[in-house]
């Protein structure tokens, strides 16, 4: 059987919710730290990896994949056991769609690569850093609460077990707190976050505990 | 029966997804304008079908469903002889980080919202946004040629049929357009773009004929 590898760098976001779907489902992995900070993912070695020059890539199951949703997708296709999808269409309509809010509203706009550009741009470049992510976490998280308001919100995202949502929710909600970002006005995301928080799969993932 | 309805914008990335993807699957569905221009997105009435204020919104099968990737992967999966993503695990994860390719990694960070946000940011506005616009795309869609560099790539992203990664790369294509990027070094997207273009359903899904 072919060793599972996860080519990772702990601060990302996208990594983070690879490692808590990999602790969720019980697969043990073998982590390949790739230096974002020594620009390490623009390396030769990482390119042929991933033509995107991106964290995470997943090796597992004789296959090497890319792209944190698509990987989660994939290990909820292949291990439908684990719960990281509900097992109704409209359930797993509404868990992406958590996701994405998320993990396409608010992260890319965020990133790393985008933000150094808005601060090479502006005329005061740390403030402008600082503003627009207090800006874009803050908007979009609470866009995400309103969408909480919802009848199928349970102790998690979605009912009463972590899913792909609570995924993306955790690392988003950890650089919110980078960021000094105001959550006062979320207090359905700052719950599951704590509940997420006391999961064994969640605590193991944490950026602070794959440096 | 409950009827099909799509809250979109001509010109929104994400309604084109969508319109693309009705199309595919035969379902016909009556278009609602909401006018981003107009910021009819953040009026209450939009807010009340969707706490994100953003289009589309779906209203079918007596569901309403927001999030244009997640509804895509909801009709793929009701209605799976379309083939908008491909019979097994390891094919539609290709497909899915070839989508989340263009609908994480580009698409977002080029949004009206944050383009505006960099144009009050930046010194010389107008001069930054088209730089801006020229990088992002630039950058994303050659990240997205070399993907395509792979034995499944066929006349399509993905083999012979369109699936949801053209129903991604099209939009794509046309703001690349729009915005002038050089396509030169992309030969792949080009052509399958072109593929596309000749395919009802993506010819009667465009902004042209959706004003």
């Amino acid at each position: 059987m072919s060793e599972t590898v996860l080519y990772d760098y702990w601060r990302s976001s996208a990594s983070y919710r690879v490692r808590i779907a990999l602790n969720l489902i019980g697969e043990s992995y073998r982590s390949v730290p790739v230096d974002l900070l020594a620009r390490a993912h623009r390396a030769p070695e990482h390119l042929g990896r991933n033509p995107q020059g991106l964290v995470p890539v997943l090796d597992i199951d004789g296959e090497r994949f890319t792209q944190s949703l698509a990987i989660i997708e994939y290990l909820a296709e292949t291990r439908p056991e684990s719960g990281l999808l509900p097992g109704v269409a409209v359930g797993r309509q509404r868990v992406r769609a958590l996701s994405h809010a998320i993990a396409m509203d608010i992260h890319p706009v965020c990133n790393l690569g985008v933000v150094a550009h808005v601060t090479a741009v502006a005329e005061n470049g740390e403030a402008a850093r600082r503003a627009w992510m207090q800006k874009f976490i803050g908007e979009g998280l609470a866009a995400f609460e309103r969408m909480l308001d919802h009848p199928a919100t349970g102790a998690f995202c979605h009912g009463e077990a972590p899913t792909m949502a609570d995924i993306c929710l955790v690392p988003q909600v950890y650089n919110a707190r980078r960021w000094e970002v105001d959550l006062s006005a979320c207090p359905r995301i700052v719950a599951i976050e704590a509940r997420c928080a006391a999961i064994d799969a969640f605590a193991r993932a944490h950026p602070d505990r794959s440096k």
